[in-house]
């Protein structure tokens, strides 16, 4: 497959003034790509114009919803690369209110895909699409090849933006891809709530010196990834010139307990305590057991590998917030 | 597992006033249910009150879109049984408006969920899928099991809703059954325009003696499921008292030539010119090859069987239209 030279690429990142959009930013911005982050920052989700600070000068914010459609559009017209990271992003809150899971995560990228068939059909798309497609684990290292069936709401919205991109594929030839990401953590994901990504919840209680509760015997194992490993996956994709429709897992494909991940972050803080606690009611029906990726077809296309053990990737993620906590929350 | 007589159950018909919604209305009013039939009668869609007119004092008519908040709540509040035909039906369409289909048949039918979560949790709810769910066929018979993978917006957005429900039965223990119908055909079904159910626009092509076109050879299946059979399976099915989510596959199990059901319209209207065209772009390539269902499942729960062949099925509709025309078309 043939490769791509990102410098000079005009890449539009929806959701760029969130977690893993931002430090994409960050990535693409080094490779000499043309950036522009297009974020609505709606109120408790990650948006935080911080994230984009030390490259203000570097890249174009558009402060616009998704859902806006001349700004979509005039913003999707002559782009090379379009990332969507532009969501809802607690599986909690997608049954809460459901609606506002579809309408962001759903109506939102079907808006994109279809502000790309009027306009820009040659730009390829790459989706943020999530392990919570899958549902519960049927194997010890899921491949992407399984029966997908998501056990929440957020899942099921997941699953049909994917099924969007691959009809808009076969249908229009735009280039997509999805990836489904496993448990991503590290600077610049929000700090105000628990909702999202528990590592950054953790240093921030740990930091506070509060209790941190784990929901059972917390053996159950997550495949945690360091944001630059997982930037560096969405990079490597991208150096790609993928033109049909691809789905591709990323984690680290190594399962680790939820209360080795606890007591990394208690080491690396140096500070906060540890109780277990039954699983709340509306966690428990919608928790997948253990959950780890086969990153295999990532790794035979790209030859990306993830380089960031959980210990160190913790470590840099505290000093990140040790640095920066007034940009995240008020204490 | 226990048998449920419908007799005085409270049932609730979204699409009531459409083509399988009133076919099945008639059906349990015959089995002495109390019916009320809930319709937006949107333009372009198969809603028409002729339908029930002949049962006009048998049902309540509830004229409001599923959409309407206040009207859905009201009307779901003490039903024993609730079925879903209300949606926009025509899987070209699908894709020139993805937004009206998101809203109706996505956005509705999770209003609909949300209602019976919030007010009735007890009602059994029963949701008009479609083999569209499936995408191109993978095997002769095509069993609920296979990986869906649906190649147009209507086949998505279906399967997003087969997600729903099977959430809110996990989360909610409401009782959720999906019905994956193959090609359904007969009376009471709308007549304006091609875009659903190729059987009735044929007969009236053939009764109008115009030029009947079949695309391609005509040679790909269908299973074609005449009306009184299909509406058969979903009482069959209510009378299970099934308490989980459940996925069954309703068709007749035997493929039909395309062009041998055009054959048949033909000599059962005794009019009516047939041509071989080329497939129309936008048909194309969401073409899902033959296709034919396998029905064990359903056959096995219920012992229901089609009784109705094509020939005869055919004849049957000629003649309903053939008496009552001005009631589904101007000429």
């Amino acid at each position: 497959m043939n490769s791509v030279n990102l410098a000079k690429q005009k890449v539009l990142i929806f959701g760029g003034l969130g977690f893993i959009g931002s430090n994409l930013a960050h990535a693409l911005v080094k490779k000499g790509a043309e950036v522009t982050v297009y974020d609505g920052l709606l109120p408790g989700y990650g948006g935080n114009l911080f994230n984009v600070k030390d490259i203000e000068k570097d890249v174009k914010v558009i402060q616009k919803d998704i859902r806006d459609k001349a700004a979509l559009e005039k913003a999707v017209k002559g782009q090379n690369l379009i990332f969507n990271f532009a969501a809802q992003v607690s599986y909690i809150d997608s049954l809460k209110d459901p609606y506002a899971d579809l309408d962001i995560n759903v109506r939102g990228h079907l808006m994109l895909m279809e502000a790309c068939r009027a306009l820009n059909r040659e730009a390829r798309v790459f989706f943020a699409s999530s392990r919570m497609v899958y549902g519960r684990n049927t194997q010890d290292k899921v491949p992407e090849t399984v029966i997908p069936k998501p056990l929440n709401m957020y899942g099921i919205h997941k699953l049909a933006c994917e099924h969007y991109m691959e009809l808009y594929n076969r249908e229009f030839k735009i280039p997509a891809v999805a990836i489904r990401i496993m448990n991503p953590y590290g600077p610049r994901q929000q700090m105000l709530h628990s909702k999202y990504s528990l590592v950054g919840w953790f240093i921030r209680q740990a930091m506070e010196d509060k209790e941190i509760k784990i929901f059972g015997d917390g053996l159950q194992k997550r495949d945690y990834l360091y944001i630059d490993d997982l930037v560096n996956g969405f990079v490597a994709v991208a150096e790609k010139d993928i033109r049909n429709f691809e789905c591709f897992n990323i984690g680290t494909g190594e399962g680790k307990p939820f209360r080795d991940m606890v007591q990394s972050v208690v080491k690396a803080v140096g500070k906060g305590k540890v109780t277990f606690v039954e699983w709340p009611k509306d966690y428990e029906m919608i928790e997948t057991g253990s959950f780890v990726a086969d990153t295999q077809k990532l790794t035979d296309l790209t030859g990306w590998k993830p380089e960031v053990f959980l210990d160190d990737g913790i470590r840099r993620t505290y000093e990140y917030y040790r640095e920066n906590h007034k940009n995240y929350w008020m204490s």
